[in-house]
Formats: C-alpha cells, sequence, structure tokens
C-alpha cells in the first residue's frame, strides 16, 4: 500500500487535542471502480485543462500584473481570481498522492506548481500581503472591502492549498507563502486596539486557519480563526445588497436557529465552525453544528443532496423553498456541505452524516461536472423543460467549458483528488467504512494501524469486500455503514455470517483480527421509487427514482415522442435495472411503467374535485427510461427531470 | 330601468354584419350585492383619487410638456404613460352611465375630463400625432420604435376611452381626438408603397380600430385593424430582448399552436383578433382563437384564472409552468383574459368561456385591488411564505398605492366600471345570464328588447331570481349559466320545477314570457376541495378550498400560532362556511380540519420510500380558517397559500 505522503493526512489532520469521535485516515488509495474512473478523468484531463483555462481567463495574468512581470489591465471583474489559482493548487497537490498519476504528468504538473509558486513568490509584498485584485486595482484599499473584496476568502484558499502540498510532497516553499499571508491576517485583524475588527463576507478563512495551526503548531491562526467565527453575526458587514443573512452576519452562529443566505458562504462557514469547535472544545458551537444541519436537511436540501434554492442570491430559501426548475445546488454548495458533513461524522461518529455525504458525492457534486471532465455546470436544476433556452452564462443548464466566475470548477479537481480521505475513519479501538470505494485504507485504532483493501463494483452492484491486510493485536471494531436507504443488508465474516445486527447506521464487528479476515458485507440494491415531505411543494405528488445512493432521472433523450411534462408513473410497478448499453460509461439505466397525458384532455378546465378520480384520464401507457442523475446532461441537450408525477 | 346611456352599448358594440352567435347587452346597471359594493368603492373612491395620482405621477405634467403648457423634463422613463390617463378617462367614461354616481362627484368628474379633453386637444398635433413621449422626448422618432415605443397602443386606448365616452354620453370632442389619431395610423401604416410596415410591440390597437369602426362605420379602421393582426408574426419586430414570442412575432396568429410570451400582449392580440373575427368572419381566426384558449386554459391558467407565470419578461411559461410564489399573474393579464374571454362568448355562445370570465372576475381580477379601494397589486402571487420580505416595488407581494408602472390601477377602473356590460348577452330567440349579478339588464332577441331583473346575495347565497320585466311576444329562451362546478342546481318558473335540465352548461327555458315571470335558479353552494392536473407541479400532492365562483386562501392572520408551510389539510373532512364575522367587509370564512408538521421531524432525511405511510408524521391537528383569494392582504402582512398540501 502507498502512503499518500512521508507526512500523510487530507483536508483535515487533527491534533491530540482534538475532540472527535472519529479521526481522518492515515492513508488511502482509490484503485478501481466508479470513482476511480472519475478520478482517473480528473487526474489525466481536468487538471491538466485548468492551466490553460487559468491563463486563458486572465487569473494568471492579473498575478503576473501583481508582481510587476507584466503590464495591462486586470483582466475579469471579479476580486476572486486567485483563490481560482488556489484550488486549482490544491487538486494539484492531492494528485501527487495518486500513485496512478503518470510520471509524465507528475513532471508537467510540478513544472506549472513550480512556476506558480515562483508567480506568487513575486507578486507577494514585503510584508506579506498577496491578492491581485487589491494589489493592482486598489492598492491603498487592503482589508477595507471586507464585504465584497474576498481578500480573506482567497487567503483561506492559498493556505489551503498550501497546507495539501505540504502534506503531500513535504514541500515547504508554498507553506512559506500562505504563512506570511496568514501572519498578516494575524497581526491585522482583532478586537484590539488598531486592528481591524472585522470579518470577510466569504467565509473560508475559518476552516484554512484551523488547518494551518494543526500544521504547523502555530496558536494564533486557530486564535484567529475562533475570532473570525466570534465576530461574525454582529453585523460588522452591514445589510449589503441581500441583507445580513446573506453572509450570515445576522446573528451569531452559536444562537443561529436555521442556516440562511449564500449556501456555500454558509457551509464553508459551518465547516469552519466544525474546525474550531474540534480544537477548542467549546459546546455551545458543537449545538449549533447539529442544530443547523439538522434544519438544513430536514428542509432545505434537495434529494440530490444539492443546496442553494435561489438563483438571485445563491441563497437557501424558506423552509421547503426547493423549486426544480430554479434549483440552484450550486456544484461549490455541494462540496461545501460535503465539508461540513465530513466533518460533523469525525466529531459524532453519527451515520446520517456519512449519508449526506455519499448522496452529495454522487448527485448533486458530481453531475457538476461532464463525464469527460471538460465542462462545468454552475446551478445543477432538478428539472429542464422542453425548449429550455440555452442561454450560454454561467447559470445555463447545460455545462460549460469554463465560467466567468469560475469556482465550481476547481472546486471540483480539488474534491476528487482528495477522495480517498473520504473513505474511512479511525477511532477508538475501531474503523468506521463509511464509503464503499475499491482502495486501500489505513486507519489508526489507537493500538495501532489498520489496514483494509476494499474491493467492490459499488453503485451497480451492493456486494462490498472488506479484506483485513494488517490489524493490530487486540480487539477492535470494524464499522461499516449502512446506508438509510439499504434495508435487509447482510455481513458474513470468513464466510460466516456475523452474529450482530445493524443499528444506528453502522454493522459493527468488533473481535481479534487476523491479517487475511475476510469480510463482505452486502447492501440490497434495488431500485425504489421516493417520495418526498409534503410540504416541499416542488416535489409534493411526485416519485424519484432512487438506486442505491444514486438518484435518477428522465431525460427527453431516452424517452422520445412525447414531451417529459406529460408523463406520469405508475407506482404500482417496480422499476427493474436495464443491462447497461455503455452510453454514459458503464451506468446503469432503470426502466419502468408510466403514461403520457393528452396536452389538452377531455375536459377544458384541468382543475377537478379532489378525489374525482373518475375524470382523471390517465393517458396512453409506455416505458419510462430513467438515468443516473449525474450523468445528465452528456448526450444531446433537452428536457430532465427528477420529480415525476403519480398520475 | 336606466338606459346606460342614449347611445347605448359597452365596450364591445356589434355592427349588423358581425359573426357572433350572442351580442351584447343593451342596457345594464348593477343595483346591489357583491358587485355593486366593488363599484361603489371604484367610482368614489379608486377613480376620483386617480385623477390625484396621474398628476402626481407625472401623466398629466408629461401631456402638458406636449401641449407646450409647461417646461420642465419628461417624467418617468416609460413611455406609456399616455395610456394611464386614456384608462382612467374610459374608466370614468362608463361610470357616467352608473345612475348611483353622486352628481357632486358627476360633477366634478365632467370638469376633469373636460380639462383632459382640452389638454389632449393642445397636444395633438396639426396632423393628429398624439404621444406625449415621442413629442417630448423624440420629437423626430415617430413610428420608429415600435419595438418599445408603445404608441399604438395608447392611440388604443385612447380610441377606446373616446368610444366609452360617445357612447355613454354622446360627447363627440374625444371621439374627433381620437379618430384624428386613428386616420394618421391608417395613414401612416400598410404595405403601400411610402407607409410603414410594421406592428406595435405591445397589441392594443387592433380592438380599438374594429370598435372605432363599429362607432364611427368608417372601414379603413377595420382594414387597418385587420392589417395589425395579419402582419404580426413575421418577425417585423425583431427578436427584441426577449426573443420574438415575447410579442407574439414568431408565428401568425391563424399557425400559433399555443399562447407565448408577454401574457397581456398575447391576449390584448387575441381580443383584438376576435374583434376582426367578429367584422370579417374569416374562419381561419376562429380556429386559432379557439386553440388558443383551449391551450392557455389547459396548462396555463391559475386556478384563480390568473395567467402569466414569468416575472422576468411577464410571460406565459412552459405548459404547467405554473408556480405559485413567483406566479405573475398580472392584474392586467386578468383583464385581458376576461376581454377575450367574453368576446368568445359572444362568437361561440359556450358556457366555459363565461366560466372563465366569472372565475377571472371574482379571483385573478378582484385580487388586483384592495377592499378600500385605495391599494392596488401589480403581480398577483398564489402564496406569500413567512416572513417574505416587503419590497416596495411594483412587484411587491403587497398593494400598494400606485406603481411606477402604473398600467393596473386604471385598467382595473374601467373594467369595474363598464361590469354592467358583462352580465347578459341576447340572440335569436334568447337570453343568455351568464353572470349572476343584481341588476337590471335589456337584451335583444331579434324580435324585441328583453328587460330583466336580477336579484341575488351570490356569492354569498346560491339563489338567483329572475324577474322579467319586459318580454316581446312570442316564444323566446332565457338561458342561464350553470358554472361548471354546480352540481344539482335546480330551476323554478313560477314557483314549478322547470321540465327541462342543464345542458352544456346553460340551463335554457323556451317559453312565451310575460311581464313578472318569476325564476328562480338555485345554485348549490357547498365548499369544495379541489385539485389539479397532476403535471402542474406547483399544485400536485395539493388541494384548494373552493366556494362557488371563489377560490379561497389560508392567511397567517387567520391561522397564527404555526408557519403556514407547515400545515397539511385533512381532505377526509368536510369544508364548512364560518359565518361572516365582518372583517373582510362581510365575506364567508370556511373552515376545515388539518394538521401541523413538526419542523424537524423524527428522521433526520425528508424523503422516505413511497408509500411508506407508517413513517409519516401527520402532527398535531388544529382547525384551519380559509378567507377569499380576492380579499387576501388587507389586514397585516403575513404568509399567504391557496394550495394546502394533502399528508
Amino acid at each position: 500500500m502507498t502512503q499518500t505522503s512521508q507526512r500523510g493526512g487530507g483536508p483535515v489532520r487533527l491534533t491530540a487535542q482534538s475532540a472527535t469521535t472519529l479521526r481522518p485516515a492515515i492513508a488511502g488509495e482509490i484503485t478501481g471502480g466508479f470513482w476511480a474512473d472519475r478520478r482517473r478523468v480528473n487526474r489525466d484531463v481536468s487538471i491538466p485543462a485548468a492551466w490553460n483555462r487559468l491563463h486563458e481567463a486572465g487569473n494568471f495574468h492579473n498575478l503576473e500584473l501583481a508582481a510587476g512581470r507584466t503590464t495591462g489591465s486586470y483582466v475579469n471583474d471579479l476580486p476572486f481570481l486567485d483563490s481560482d489559482v488556489y484550488k486549482w493548487l490544491e487538486a494539484v497537490a492531492w494528485a501527487f498522492a495518486d500513485p496512478l498519476l503518470s510520471s509524465a504528468l507528475a513532471d508537467r504538473l510540478r513544472q506549472q506548481l513550480d512556476e506558480t509558486e515562483r508567480l506568487l513568490r513575486d507578486a507577494q509584498q514585503p510584508d506579506g500581503y498577496l491578492n491581485s485584485h487589491f494589489q493592482v486595482r486598489f492598492p491603498g484599499e487592503r482589508f477595507v472591502q471586507l464585504q465584497w473584496g474576498h481578500e480573506l476568502y482567497c487567503a483561506g484558499h492559498l493556505i489551503q492549498a498550501a497546507v495539501a502540498l505540504h502534506r503531500t510532497t513535504g514541500d515547504p516553499r508554498l507553506l512559506e507563502v500562505a504563512q506570511r499571508v496568514a501572519d498578516l491576517v494575524v497581526e491585522t485583524f482583532g478586537t484590539e486596539p488598531g486592528k481591524v475588527d472585522g470579518v470577510c463576507g466569504h467565509p473560508e478563512i475559518e476552516a484554512a486557519l484551523v488547518e494551518l495551526y494543526r500544521e504547523t503548531g502555530v496558536t494564533p491562526y486557530l486564535e484567529r480563526a475562533r475570532y473570525f467565527v466570534d465576530r461574525r453575526g454582529h453585523g460588522l458587514l452591514g445589510d449589503g445588497r441581500f441583507g445580513r443573512h446573506y453572509w450570515q452576519d445576522h446573528v451569531p452562529v452559536r444562537d443561529a436557529p436555521s442556516v440562511e443566505g449564500h449556501a456555500v458562504r454558509q457551509l464553508y462557514l459551518l465547516a469552519g465552525v466544525a474546525d474550531v469547535y474540534v480544537e477548542t472544545g467549546d459546546a455551545n458551537l458543537l449545538e449549533a453544528l447539529e442544530r443547523l444541519w439538522a434544519e438544513m436537511v430536514a428542509s432545505k436540501t434537495y434529494l440530490t443532496g444539492g443546496i442553494g434554492a435561489h438563483h438571485s442570491d445563491e441563497a437557501f430559501g424558506d423552509p421547503y423553498e426547493l423549486p426544480n426548475e430554479r434549483s440552484y445546488c450550486e456544484t461549490c454548495a455541494a462540496i461545501s456541505s460535503i465539508m461540513f458533513s465530513w466533518r460533523m461524522l469525525m466529531i459524532t461518529g453519527e451515520a446520517k452524516y456519512a449519508d449526506l455525504v455519499e448522496r452529495t458525492l454522487y448527485n448533486g457534486f458530481l453531475a457538476g461536472i461532464s463525464l469527460d471532465g471538460q465542462r462545468y455546470i454552475y446551478a445543477n436544476p432538478l428539472q429542464v423543460r422542453e425548449g429550455h433556452p440555452v442561454r450560454g452564462d454561467d447559470h445555463d443548464y447545460q455545462r460549460v467549458k469554463w465560467f466567468h466566475c469560475a469556482c465550481c470548477p476547481p472546486n471540483v479537481m480539488r474534491t476528487l483528488a482528495s477522495l480517498e480521505h473520504y473513505v474511512l475513519l479511525g477511532g477508538d479501538a475501531r474503523v468506521a467504512l463509511h464509503q464503499y470505494i475499491s482502495g486501500r485504507y489505513a486507519a489508526d485504532v489507537g493500538s495501532g494501524e489498520v489496514s483494509i483493501e476494499v474491493t467492490t463494483d459499488y453503485p451497480w452492484d451492493g456486494k462490498v469486500r472488506i479484506r483485513i491486510s494488517g490489524a493490530p493485536a487486540g480487539r477492535w471494531e470494524l464499522a461499516m455503514r449502512v446506508p438509510h436507504w439499504a434495508e435487509q443488508s447482510t455481513l458474513t465474516v470468513n464466510g460466516t455470517a456475523a452474529n450482530t445486527a445493524p443499528a444506528d447506521g453502522w454493522w459493527v464487528v468488533g473481535r481479534e483480527w487476523n491479517d487475511g479476515d475476510d469480510v463482505l458485507l452486502v447492501l440490497p440494491l434495488v431500485p425504489r421509487l421516493t417520495m418526498a415531505d409534503p410540504r416541499l411543494d416542488a416535489a409534493r405528488g411526485a416519485v424519484a427514482i432512487e438506486y442505491g445512493p444514486l438518484v435518477y432521472c428522465l431525460e427527453a433523450v431516452d424517452n422520445p415522442g412525447h414531451r417529459l411534462d406529460d408523463l406520469t408513473v405508475d407506482t404500482a410497478v417496480t422499476p427493474v435495472v436495464a443491462s447497461a448499453d455503455g452510453t454514459l460509461e458503464g451506468a446503469a439505466t432503470i426502466q419502468t411503467a408510466g403514461h403520457v397525458r393528452p396536452r389538452i384532455g377531455a375536459l377544458w378546465w384541468p382543475y377537478t374535485l379532489a378525489g374525482e378520480s373518475a375524470r382523471d384520464e390517465a393517458g396512453e401507457s409506455l416505458a419510462l427510461t430513467a438515468v443516473p442523475y449525474y450523468a445528465w446532461g452528456n448526450r444531446e441537450p433537452g428536457a430532465m427531470r427528477i420529480w415525476v408525477p403519480t398520475a
């Protein structure tokens, strides 16, 4: 097994004081199956292409301006272009830990990394300040435009990239740049006289500073992260154009009853709050995190795990305000949800958090990138109507090569490139396998390091084989998550049925394990029809087809000859898996039965007395074909919908 | 009985050649009941106040600028401010026919009318051109900005006002102004060399020119109306910012399969097309009208009769794209639907058209004005969520005193002021009473004039008494509409049950009638629960409470202590009428039973296996109170919804 690096660790590495139930794996390697394919495309296509995209889009040009290496105007009107480079750098950093990275590509990426590192060093000012937008466009306005300037947001992404690189390669150079930025932030902000008492309009610095503290042991980073968490919610940012809720400045997070405002801002903040909780043990923060997660999931989360119901302010809507066609579901928001939930999983050990990570990964997140890794979508709709105009802008309902505001693409890259860290967790006399992805993983159980090998065709097959490849002496528990939709899963250990039953979302087998022990978990994979809480206007009276962790959708291309919106599904019929025809890279298609209603029926008025089924016109019956939502929009453009009405 | 004027006639007066089944009443007077109250407020509050509003808003100032009477800048950036004045003038014209108009107010309105007429005459240019926006702001650009200039739209409203005034008072002065405008239009537009071959971005001139032809007998007006109908749909307007569909210029109306684009534009156009059909007998036009009406009603009309699903382009959406919270349902669009459907009723004699007129009048239209007649709403939502921000702009979900774009208020005024014309129609040996409004009405049955008196407390009571107060000799039929929701209505004639049954939406009693004959129609009024076509995403799995022609809604103020969006309705319980408490001017409130679901339930994930009712948590039961939709938003602002989920 390949250690991801000498230093180990993924996006989160805890300290000895960290208050969590579970701890990140110490090593991981994804070797095959569903996610290995997605990671291959990410590694071999998306990440290398991004170097060109970031040059074409002006991100590097702007940094060259800041470094005084070139002349001309700042490109693009957005202040956070540096962060796209940093997220790409972070993706590159994680890619270095991938044993499947070819040496040729590794050389090329290393060269690009070196170039970028030199550029950032040249651009960085003597006191550590580094932000091309403010250096070029507003040289006198450092840390003044806190509402929209994104300075601390950019700094946070730089820090995360530098930490990632340090963890995977041991390379200290970018970390030095990042620490100089962080030191300036520590020095600049605070309630002490002469300091700037403020927070960034877009959270991100909080989690980054905690991670930098973990990497360096420099406690002022943690203190400043806590400061940014505590000072938010006191109106320091003012109302802005969308109100204080927009940037979570309306109430301190400890007192907030609900997730509000810009979804990415809210969840980047909560990820940072989780990190601050973990390192400080501040119980009020944990209460708030649990409360806000529950509120978000109960009434503000799409079936896909997507979040954000408003296009206008990229925000959570009201409870149950989850429109399908005008869903926002920014890809970055799905990523922020994964970041938040993964931290909650470590803190609490509760399976529901891993369930949401899985759902979001397979659906709301993965739909954000095309199967060929070359096109991205910003807002992920749950429904596209016939003839919906292709607009060609950032918020189009069709994946495009790059965006004016290109926050999502490199965010997808860094997430896929670090995915091996989101599989296994260690704990006290326990490892918890919470995602089923073929690979080799290692985690610490206190008494030593457990190594396992996972082999599975999940999500196409429910069999997950786990081989113990390294086990410390003594008793420890292997916990395997049972997704909330998986009923009647079975578990055998060395060919014998486990003498236990799953509880609270986990199969747990405690014993003295030996190298070569073989565990077979079978999650029953059958297509199912799912309904929503009746308060969810956009899904009421409809069902969605799901299959394991996958949400399915109807696409016009698979259901030709009718308007998709005229179709209803027959809930008395059980959907079946059709053999994959290879069209969508091996994705299973699902077939079921439905009807097509006449456009203009026998009655002129489409509203009838409730319960008058005699007046109802089911229409001609037909077979419906569904494909995984993550794969939608990879063929000819057309209508799509997840929720299908029941007649 | 009071003739509405020496000359008679309402918004439509047919000619001897008109191709219709039914003909407008020749006289009408609303004497009491529901609509008399609304008309009193309109007459005594809204119309007089509009004089001040139109002065404050600059409409008169702009005309004074055009007349060279004052100096300064054109107020407001919209080009159609003159039309607000014209619609108000039309309302004043109809008000003169109302016997309940006090002589003091009549004097004041006559003085304001005289002033306005002199102003228009002064502003009108020697060749007849009259449009303050172009005279003041773009003096060299007559009939050039056809896309957005609204010149012909304004001309159309001037013509309608002038015709109304001529019909109710015989006053020819405004008609002279309007004819000079119309003559210039006739002279300017056409396919002949040297003429402008074009149509107006906003239809309205079509119906107006037909009416002017009917009033004056000048056939070029009819010819030019037909020209505008025929030339539309050939891309003369170009794409504009919303595409050719927006102004119905994507396809000739004869070929259009569906209503599209800006709802008011579409239906003003179709009202005009109906008028052109009536005067030309062009069968292709009638086919198109019937097809488009059916398509609109089947899939693009709200339960309230409201139309228009998009805020962005004020447009019809796709079929079944009828969101509740983001419904547009412009008040003007409801009026345009009434105009279109009333014409279709005359053309075909089919009851469904009158059904839609009634539904729209009582709901989508009437909600556009506050009960006190002092505040208006532009976009009429079917749902307002808790804490929905009050924005204070034109599209706010709260009625306001006046708008920046004040098309709706005077449109409401002219509609209410001419409502007596929308009650009775005449035909060959038949009168058709299609709306149930207390009053005296007269219509021609070929052999002479039939006069009736209608007495009813409808919509609060289903008993409608019709007394024949004038009958020509010989047999003729009294037809009375049976609304589509009214099951088991009864009819007695002079105390004896009618020996017939309703068919095709009408009770028809044919006999030789005598003065004093007494007919009693009883429409069973019981509250009912209504459901929608399952394709209608926003209403599926929910029911609405209806009562007679009225759509009901829940308002937060009547259902305190819970979030309105957490409530479900129990469909096994029959709603009951609660005694009116006088809060909303005598409106009946309706009570039924429901449940309040817990905000965060026992399950963390709000999506469950379809049919797993065991997992469902109905929540605490409670009584729900509903009020008529037209009366919503007349008390403290708060949440509202028409469609209530079933558990």
